[in-house]
């Protein structure tokens, strides 16, 4: 994981444009949202999924600096202040408050035209294969994806949801990403039958939602310090959550059982998901 | 002209998700911003272009909307507080000021996601071309183009731009759009010879120029009533323009200078590029 970590950092540094292009102001900017921060989770899906097809490493690096980009663009809109208006992420200051608030929503507009920037630019074998990582990451991140999912939480502050309107959100909001980026990881290599994919997708709907579920958690249990973000915003925005529907016990029983489903998902590919094992109970046990 | 607008519209409307999808409120500001408004110029281009090639239908009214809806979530987020702060727009409110800020942030995100999900599922006879529209309209968008341009243009207000900064600003700020338009219409249906799509880049690199020189003519000379969006915010902004670099009949001469450069570029394709060669007279002749 720390191998394909610091491949990762080597990939998003060559796939965002350099300082010296103007404007650098800018560039700067998307550098410092991207660059040196994050567990990389969702690219080190890309690549778990990839070794299931002996993925092509430039394929296979374009796909996860494409997934990295678009998740890092919707946490700088996110922590603007018409949205979350957060000051801190990872650790450091947001990028409107390091740089100006025009200047963190181009970031965030050029980040996400990268992410498919890197992608048409990548070599796949078959243009089609490339065509459908593009198609994948762009209906994730839609409106019927991740920017669907903060839409529901936007509108969500202040409501009672039940437990599947809280769960339609959790998919879209951070699921449909994940779902995103083993799907993606998938076209990266040899050709996979639909069967398998559907499986893979099984698999990585139940661990994009307890991704979520231990989010919840671990916002209730840690403190600022350790998550490198402001904590108890939820229950400070009377936001719903895992937490507050389930107690803490149950959202980590809930967690628990979707760590399960997703294994089952993984059983008919043995021993060659090993690391899409090892990530899902890292997503499940992480105290971060 | 007329009947690929009510075309557009058409299209527009079917490529966008429908209000009972949730969460209605964004699909509905998503819809705000991008149906019932604007010249469609861009969409004019790519159609323009691709009767070049015989262009595929449904190719050709995908790569028209996917640019329109580029376009679109750039004026939803160059509107709001954090950029221009402007509240009228087509003569309507803008969308932060129909719905919220946090609205029209998502809004124009998802509709840059849409664009590229609007390429991706089109029926393209070969993969290699719709990759291609997707780089081009990915390379056009981003921090090399639009928002390159919107960044100069942000960082440069109280500046003094020599006439080459000002031209480097609009060639990335609107021209990128508008060449990705003509080449994106390039590739909607047979193959066209790289001489060709060259000739063709350098035309729209012109009717890109004269497009921003007779916006800033309009800004000068027109009144909001007619323009249907504040004038004189450039002025009071100090933000460099040709006319105020140039005076208004430089200005003027500079727009026919680029015009007749942009036929000379047309010349070898003679009838066939009847359309292009109007649209280019319609950019430069337009009063709003």
């Amino acid at each position: 994981m720390r191998d394909v970590q610091t491949r990762m950092e080597n990939t998003l540094e060559h796939a965002l444009p350099p300082l010296s292009h103007a404007p650098s102001r800018l560039h700067d900017a998307m550098r410092y949202a991207v660059l040196d921060g994050g567990k990389r989770v969702r690219p080190l899906l890309v690549y778990a999924a990839a070794e299931l097809v002996n993925g092509s490493a430039p394929c296979t690096a374009a796909a996860a600096a494409a997934v990295e980009m678009i998740h890092a663009y919707s946490l700088v809109h996110d922590d603007m202040p018409a949205m979350d208006n957060d000051v801190l992420r990872r650790g450091k200051p947001t990028v409107h408050v390091q740089f100006d608030e025009a200047t963190a929503l181009l970031a965030g507009d050029a980040l996400q035209a990268q992410a498919f920037d890197v992608l048409a630019h990548a070599p796949f074998a078959r243009a089609a294969d490339q065509v459908a990582t593009m198609a994948a990451l762009a209906r994730a991140s839609g409106s019927l994806g991740m920017c669907g999912g903060q839409g529901i939480d936007l509108y969500s502050v202040g409501q009672t949801l039940t437990l599947p309107e809280l769960e339609l959100m959790h998919i879209l909001k951070t699921g449909a990403l994940i779902r995103a980026s083993v799907i993606m990881g998938t076209y990266c290599g040899e050709p996979m039958s639909s069967e398998d994919r559907a499986r893979l997708d099984h698999f990585a709907k139940c661990i994009g939602l307890a991704f979520q579920v231990i989010d919840d958690v671990l916002d209730e249990e840690s403190d600022t310090a350790t998550l490198g973000k402001t904590v108890g915003k939820d229950a400070a925005n009377h936001k719903p959550t895992y937490v507050s529907l389930l107690g803490l016990k149950g959202a980590k029983d809930k967690a628990a059982e979707l760590l399960n489903e997703a294994c089952a998902a993984l059983a008919p590919f043995g021993e060659r998901a090993a690391r899409l094992q090892a990530l899902a109970d890292f997503i499940v046990e992480r105290r971060s």
